[in-house]
């Protein structure tokens, strides 16, 4: 047992705040790391001590094992938190924590290395019967052999770069005539993005379920699942809308799913936090995608229906206790959906729309909970990824968590920027997230531009009504507050 | 069933936005009332429509049945919620509600009318055998007669005011030689702050607990309850600091105290929210004390540890639905805290403090609710009661619930005026609150203003020194903005 009493958080935005959160109700005092352009944020106020780590691209300062290891060093850290994102899925800087003699809070960097690519993931995951979408277990190039395995395995299938992401190199195949075109065409696109041209051949999910399982494991041998999360509202292959539990799921395949996670988290002797990531098929079959050797984004959902802080759990285990509770004792308490509030505009593409946040006012009450890293009259910076906050909602069933959603969407008030609250709203009122009959290709076949504006228009002239009628006077004075602020803001920033 | 379409919330504050963002939620338009003092409060800003009911003091606006009756009428509203204070606990008011064709969100005028009074409320409950402080269970006068029951009842006793409240007309009487002085004394407080002389003779409890039991019923007969919560820590008789569960209860003795207040409820056929206060003394004996027939402050710790809404409950159960819940299907999940933020000064006497909120920053993250009624900016008004906010925390245990309770006082960030947040750190790192060791005397028997004043003086220097070491600059620039916010605020409100 060895008890943090100074922990360094290798991240910025609202994941760094919440971590900090958690380590203060520990007694436990942190230390930020910022960019040069991080200098004013709220991560470096709010925490014990803050230390820079070199200018403002990621690779300069975030993403710079030494730097951030010196900071751990020159502060008196003992722990170092990694987030998500930037190092903390690097295994070596998880061996670089390791050699300093400082705690990383997170899995062993073996447990990353295997689990970071994907040939030695799903090898490791064979070994304990984990199902598999059938096609090839090991890279292939050869074209004729290639051609058979996908016949084997029926069609449509998919080409994928066994060093992609993203969707990069990955090509769907719906008869055997086109498949020599297209694995040439794979192939080429593989070596020349990844410098590999190897590949893998699977079966395509025509309308597939992004559902993850999150586990925790001690280094006493414990492993537990915290059932899933359901994560199929994506755009650009990443995701917007989070729930937990799924709609779809039945106990049955529910404990299923838990025990392949807990599984696969064995393989690698798994410690911390980690999330082992399924494709669901239409008729409810399970295959293993990949595990994040981290605490993900949309944590929140699982600490709303288990009760539990993810975060703490996570700083416990690498001080050598034991998880605070058993698989026994678990129930799923309600539902929790999370929007991820991201500086962009849905009706531009999703894409990022950078500014001051003039107005930023958050929703509040029973079973709302928002995760953030901004204040009213900040600037979103244009380095980094471009989520200003999460908003969490819990009820007592799916519907009041629905329900909760879209009244916390209404209550935020931003302006300034455009964010993804508009589309977040879109979602909530839609006739197939609200049955729950939806797949991961839900962005792409019932969105586009056009549905935000018609309804906003229609809001506006609404509000446009109700404020003539009524409270003129006040809605003038609001803004005139805010605009102010603004300004007073611009001026007082020159001073950096 | 009779759905309800529209809500007037005739209330202000807090638990009027409350109210709102519930109804909100059930799809139910709502109806805001103000007196002309709080016309650009949040609460009028938040309704669908705001109807103004009068000048500033209460009993020309709030208080007034036919004004509020009126401002239903006028908006076609076909429900009203009171709230907690002004109309909730007025049986005229029911009574006229109902008279109107309204639906009142709340229990019967027959059952206010009992609870209303200490005389018919014992009564009610005598009748299903709940536990009462020994002493007459009716009004005396005559003095030998009494001093016969307390000889009976045992020292020391207490001489309560049956028509009394607030601790008026109370005394304690330590031994038989001092009773008959007292008795007078007491006689002639009792008539002339009340106009009856009457009184009772109770055991005086010394060590004693406030413990309430929350209940809910329908209108198809059906009464559970949601376990209790402890109110203990009061000043000048008023409850700070409210917990659920509490600290010392047992399961047997929860239960007893369960199956009491929902025969307490039964007793007058009650429907909706409501809550029986018992006393427990220092064997853990409990004594019926009274019936709220109204939605309570400290309302939110029951929803945190049972995962209900109890203002969906209230409106549900005015439509006439049944409860959400069956009593075996309830269970306590973690703890959870409330601290009121008073805007009153604790090293000074509590009295009120009211003020511009210059600053105004919420906590946020993990198991963190605020429920409040203004911004950073806006003033307090003097007419009515001080309470600003609500700072609500749910945690895995008690502890977890304090330690997430510390954090978030140290986050909220209050300037302008003095609030109880200081009083609520004193109450979370005071031994007698942690070890759960403690009465309704805790404020008078170990607070006292210096216990403040050293420890912000202490903090302050510890302040000083951090931000001169690190983060001059930034602390400075942030303090600039805020002025100039309040500056301009001041400005826009001579608009009004």
């Amino acid at each position: 047992m060895q008890k943090i009493n100074k922990l360094l958080i290798a991240n910025r935005g609202e994941i760094a705040l919440r971590i900090m959160r958690s380590a203060k109700e520990m007694n436990i005092k942190t230390v930020a790391v910022f960019s040069e352009a991080d200098r004013t944020s709220l991560h470096v106020k709010y925490a014990d001590e803050a230390i820079c780590v070199g200018p403002a691209p990621s690779n300069q300062s975030y993403l710079v094992i030494d730097n951030i290891i010196n900071a751990a060093k020159t502060t008196g850290a003992d722990a170092i938190h990694p987030g998500y994102g930037f190092l903390s899925e690097n295994p070596e800087f998880a061996t670089a924590v390791e050699n300093t003699g400082l705690i990383l809070v997170g899995p062993s960097a073996e447990a990353m290395r295997i689990m970071g690519n994907k040939l030695s993931a799903k090898a490791a995951a064979l070994a304990y019967n984990i199902p598999m979408v059938p096609g090839t277990d090991t890279a292939i190039s050869d074209i004729s052999e290639a051609k058979k395995t996908a016949i084997n395995v029926g069609f449509p299938i998919l080409i994928k770069a066994a060093a992609g992401g993203g969707g990069k190199g990955m090509r769907i195949v719906n008869q055997p005539e086109d498949f020599e075109e297209q694995m040439h065409l794979a192939v080429n696109e593989a070596t020349s993005a990844f410098g590999d041209g190897s590949v893998f051949i699977e079966r395509y999910v025509t309308s597939p379920r992004h559902i993850e399982i999150q586990i925790l494991g001690d280094k006493k041998g414990n492993i537990i699942h915290l059932f899933e999360r359901e994560c199929s509202i994506q755009r650009r292959h990443q995701k917007v809308v989070e729930e937990a539990p799924s709609a779809v799921l039945t106990p049955e395949i529910r404990e299923k799913m838990g025990k392949a996670a807990i599984d696969v988290a064995r393989s690698v002797n798994y410690t911390g936090a980690g999330t082992v990531e399924f494709i669901l098929d239409e008729n409810l079959n399970f295959f293993f995608l990949e595990m994040n050797t981290r605490l993900q984004v949309e944590h929140p959902v699982t600490e709303y229906i288990t009760g539990l802080d993810l975060v703490k759990e996570q700083i416990r285990i690498a001080e050598g206790h034991e998880i605070s509770v058993k698989q026994e004792d678990l129930k799923i308490l309600g539902h929790s959906i999370e929007l991820r509030v991201y500086a962009e505009d849905p009706s531009n593409n999703f894409l990022p729309d950078i500014g001051t946040l003039q107005t930023y006012k958050l929703p509040s009450g029973n079973g709302v909970r928002v995760d953030d890293g901004f204040e009213e009259g900040m600037d979103i910076p244009i380095y980094y990824d471009p989520m200003i906050a999460k908003l969490i909602t819990h009820g007592a069933n799916r519907a009041d968590a629905i329900a909760k959603m879209k009244r916390a969407i209404e209550d935020y008030n931003i302006t300034g920027i455009q964010t993804t609250l508009a589309f977040g709203k879109f979602v909530m009122n839609h006739e197939a997230f609200v049955s729950g009959k939806f797949d991961t290709h839900f962005v792409g076949k019932y969105f586009s531009p056009e549905v935000l504006v018609e309804k906003s228009d229609e809001e506006a002239l609404i509000a446009a009504i109700a404020a003539s009628l009524f409270k003129n006077t006040q809605k003038k004075t609001t803004l005139q507050t805010e605009t102010s602020t603004t300004n007073n803001w611009k001026k007082n920033r020159t001073q950096f």
